[in-house]
Order: structure tokens, then sequence, then C-alpha cells
């Protein structure tokens, strides 16, 4: 008897998040899934862009957190539609979850959806959303050698986005020793400094994020 | 035939943390589990703790990381004993890697453990390592919303810092909203505003720290 064996079978997370992909590329959705620690600006951040975006984008936002609504309130008051996942502990969305959430949002009416994971450096890389960018939020606070500590989060991104770059002059922050630990974990990342409280750098990351959307 | 009922069976990892504590108390060492996001100032508050307790402690440090031994190594070099454990991407500390580590510390020399678990705000609190204290450090510029959509950890500690402080005149950190939100999940948490940088509040917490550890 020849055992048989059977290979490329999906996990049933990648299984569920390449339905969520098909189902974006059918109503022409660009998705993006915002993975950062705590506190790193991932809301903010989101602000900035729907504001950025407001006469070339129809945005549509899922929030996840372990608990509350604040993000999500805080984007719906920009009137965007936002749908609020609350994982009851669990420390990443999942695609399952972002599955759950899509029914509740007006996807005809969208072409931007911007996905707000549980903040977590660790967790969330393990699990597609079906999303077509993985954005990372890293933020001058948290120091320099976090490529060195995350390395998955790192690797597994396609823009890392250093935000906070106001508060500099206050830190003690070696961009260069930030960078090169960037750049041999994932050589081919776009990179963008910035502050979502002064705007510096931000129109440069709405340039690339336009570029990387109409280029699909 | 009566079903019988097994009760109170302890998890794994809890019964691995009651060996621990055991051993700790057998030993007389007083344990620490530091848990923070990434980038809170783990390692520097321990620093900073190490230094103004040269003179009344002993102290040993695990160090817990995805990846990278620079947490245990900056430790080290205040001539401190300190072991790494990388957890090869697992989110937490638990209590058998905790116990993994112990054999490479000279037990019979230290008073005071400090162990610096995985940078993140949900996972760890599942996991006890067998310590007396569970610290949590926050900082400022993670915003002042964390107790509200991290509640879980607000809710696990017996202590919290709120490191940074000397950012807050850059911040919008209204410490009110904080502290009711801390408040309503934790009405006993000691808490402690403080900067590793500048020092301040530094005292006000290695005083409770000395009184909590001398009252056991």
């Amino acid at each position: 008897m020849k055992v048989q064996v059977v290979e490329d079978i999906l996990s049933a997370n990648d299984q569920i998040a390449l339905e969520n992909r098909r189902l974006f590329d059918e109503k022409g959705i660009f998705v993006l899934n915002i993975m950062a620690a705590p506190g790193a600006g991932k809301t903010s951040l989101i602000e900035c862009t729907i504001e950025a975006l407001r006469d070339r984008a129809h945005v549509g936002m899922i929030d996840g957190d372990v608990a509350s609504t604040i993000d999500a309130d805080r984007v719906a008051r920009l009137g965007v539609p936002a749908v609020q996942i609350n994982t009851g502990g669990a420390c990443h969305l999942d695609a399952n979850m972002t599955a759950a959430a899509l029914p509740r949002l007006p996807l005809d009416e969208i072409d931007l959806l911007v996905i707000e994971n549980v903040g977590n450096l660790i967790c969330p890389t393990g699990f597609g959303l079906g999303e077509h960018l993985k954005v990372m939020i890293a933020s001058t606070p948290e120091g320099d050698d976090k490529p060195y500590k995350y390395p998955g989060m790192f690797s597994a991104v396609d823009v890392l986005l250093l935000n906070k770059v106001d508060l500099l002059p206050l830190l003690e922050f070696d961009m260069d020793y930030f960078r090169r630990g960037v750049d041999v974990l994932n050589p081919d990342i776009a990179f963008f400094p910035l502050s979502c409280k002064t705007k510096e750098g931000v129109q440069e990351w709405i340039e690339w994020l336009l570029g990387r959307w109409h280029s699909l």
C-alpha cells in the first residue's frame, strides 16, 4: 500500500483569508492590515491617511481590540463606516473574525479598507486576513532596538512607518542602528519616517500607498 | 454508577509555577514578573531598580525575548547574573521556561530575581511564573486609553509604573482619564508615575518595593 501524501493544504486561516481576498478583489477593494505595538499610533495613522485621501478614496475600517470601541469611534467621527471587532482576550485578528465583520460594511461603496489589528508585535504576523498590504507602525519612543527583538513582524510586512519622529530630539534613538536591523530582515521593505501629529512625512507615505494601490 | 468529578486540578503552567514559587521561598528569593508593551521601558526600569538597590539587594535577572540578548546584555553589564530566554516566536514567558532558566542562575547568592517578560500587553497575563509580584510598566507615549483597551493586564497586576513622565509636556495625555480607567479595573493597584531617564518618581517605587518585599 502506498501511503497517500496530501500536500499544500491551506490552514483554516489561510483558506478563509483567500476567500476574503477573492471578495475584496471582486468588489475592487484595496485592503491594508495595520499592525503595531500598543500605542504606536495605528488609529492616528489611519485618521491622517483618511484625511489625506478624502477626495481620492472611499474608506472603510475594521478595528480589532481586546476590548472597547474607542478606536472605531474615533474613525467613525470622520464619517467613515467602521466596524469594531472585540476579540475578548485574543491577541490578534484572524481571517474568520475579518470575514464576520465584512457583512457589516457597505462593501459596494468602499474602495479602500483599513484593518487595524490588535496592538501586538508578535502574534498578528501568523494570521493573514486577505489583505493586499501588510503595514507596520513602529514609533520612536519604543526605541531603536525593536527590529532585533521582534524580527518576525519586521520581516513580514511590506511597509514600515516610523511614527512620532517629532519626539526624536528628546530621545536617544540611533536611526542607523534601527535601519540596519530592518534592512537585514527585510531588504525590500518600504520605509517612511513620519509624524501623525506634525504631518511631517505623511505625504510621502500617501503617495507610495496610492502608487501601490493603483499598480494593482 | 456515580461519575467521579475531579476538581481543582491546576493547569500544567500553574503546577510548575507553584514549584517555582516553592523553590523561590525555600531560597529566600523575592521575585518580580515585569510585563509591558514593547518599548515601554522594562529594561530601563530594571537597570534603575538595580542601581537604586545596589547596597540593599543581590539581584539576578531572567530576560524573555522573542529574539536577541540585547536586554540581558544590558543588565549583565551592571554586574548582575542574567539569563536570556529566547522564546523563538512565543509571545510570553511561561512557568516551564522560567524553571529551565533557574539552574543557570546562582540562586544561593540572589535575594531578588527580576524576570523581564516578552513585550506584550495581552498574552503574558495568562501565565504565572511563580512570582511574588506582578509589575506592569505603561509609558506615556502609548497614550491615556490603554487601560480601556487592554483591561486584562491592568486587572492582573499588583503595581503599575507609568514610565516616561518626562515626555508628558509634549504629549496629549489625560492623567485623570488614565487613572479612572485603571481604578475601575483594579482599585487596589499601587501606582507610581516615574521616569527612568530623569529618575523622577523612582525612589517612591523603590521604597514601596522594599516595603512589600520585607513585609513577606
